[in-house]
């Protein structure tokens, strides 16, 4: 491979290292007694660590938490980037939840702590978006339900925080609650994720050289 | 750990296993021509493969197949197999298919190919209640909008298909024409699959060891 600038800026990073971050971040939120009642998966990127730190979100004899997928691509991600200002939003909802097969099993989202998972926060722009869209979402449903006074608690888990200004902002409140749970914050790289990996015995070995396994 | 019979009954896979299990399929898939336009992740089991093989059947400068996910989950992993009888059902819904957001960006599954993902076909009764509902919920978008003349094809990737008897079954069709795509056939054993493991290196060790790697 040799140690071109190129390779020097990818930060390659392997599934052992991935399951061992969703360890790690649901260790914390389990000893502060902060065990969420539902898991929402931002697809395609959220669906594996959403997957993978539900099973150290389980005490023995608990159910299994349930997990909602969302689906939200940025535009720019698409290809459409010259659509972006004419249509005005940023973001493209291909998925939201589905409180009608939910509810059935679940009761709502009110009143309950819920996880927030993606894989990487680089812009903002999504986490954003779902938080804000949720947060609406559930104010909906309260007044729909006349239950206004109970409160919903959400949380965020990505596995990479890019350390470079954002573009959108998150609640405050959930800032200095500690409920924004990034398992490392890493430089404004190009992190290569195992599941992008064409050859994944040497994305292993380059993860493994970068101390990233 | 030692040769006990509890071990031996035991299959540990890796996550490099899975991932090359996912790569494999998804080059027989693309090598016959028939690259899905959605794929659709049954979660929680397979939201993992689903997003491996996304990666696999992308060729340059094609977009992203969209993922939409589905929850489903049988009674007797829940803990209310006493409630099975009474409600007459086995399989309990706890997402479903999003085609408001889905159809802004992505018309309809009508006259789409659609991969059903999971990760392992046990009893055969998750993906006979995901194929059955499917087959219908496009039944009737299609009545709705008058386009029965189109042929949607589902076919189905799970990792692993246990040798067992099955409790329910799959369309004829799909087994004659090569559309169930099972990456291993596997005695009944107990899996292990990575995203369970408490100690992933130890894991892994194991995994390695039975050549599942």
């Amino acid at each position: 491979m040799g140690g071109t600038v190129e390779d020097v800026q990818k930060m390659y990073i392997s599934y052992n290292n991935i399951h061992k971050c969703c360890q790690r971040v649901a260790a914390g939120i389990m000893a502060k007694g902060e065990r969420p009642d539902v898991i929402i998966a931002i697809t395609g990127g959220g669906m594996i660590p959403a997957r993978i730190i539900r099973s150290f979100l389980k005490s023995r004899g608990q159910k299994n938490i349930p997990i909602q997928a969302i689906g939200l691509s940025l535009y720019e991600d698409m290809g459409l980037d010259d659509q972006v200002e004419s249509i005005g939003k940023e973001v493209i909802r291909t998925q939201w939840l589905d409180f009608g097969s939910l509810e059935q099993h679940f009761d709502s989202l009110i009143g309950k702590r819920v996880l927030i998972v993606d894989e990487v926060d680089d812009t903002r722009t999504t986490l954003h978006y779902a938080v804000t869209e949720l947060e609406q979402e559930v104010r909906s449903q309260q007044i729909k339900l006349n239950r206004i006074e109970e409160k919903t608690i959400f949380s965020i888990f990505v596995l990479h925080n890019k350390d470079k200004p954002k573009k959108a902002s998150l609640p405050e409140e959930m800032m200095s609650e500690d409920r924004y749970l990034a398992a490392e914050t890493v430089p404004d790289v190009w992190l290569c994720y195992p599941w992008e990996a064409m050859d994944i015995e040497e994305h292993t070995e380059l993860a493994i050289k970068q101390g990233n396994n």
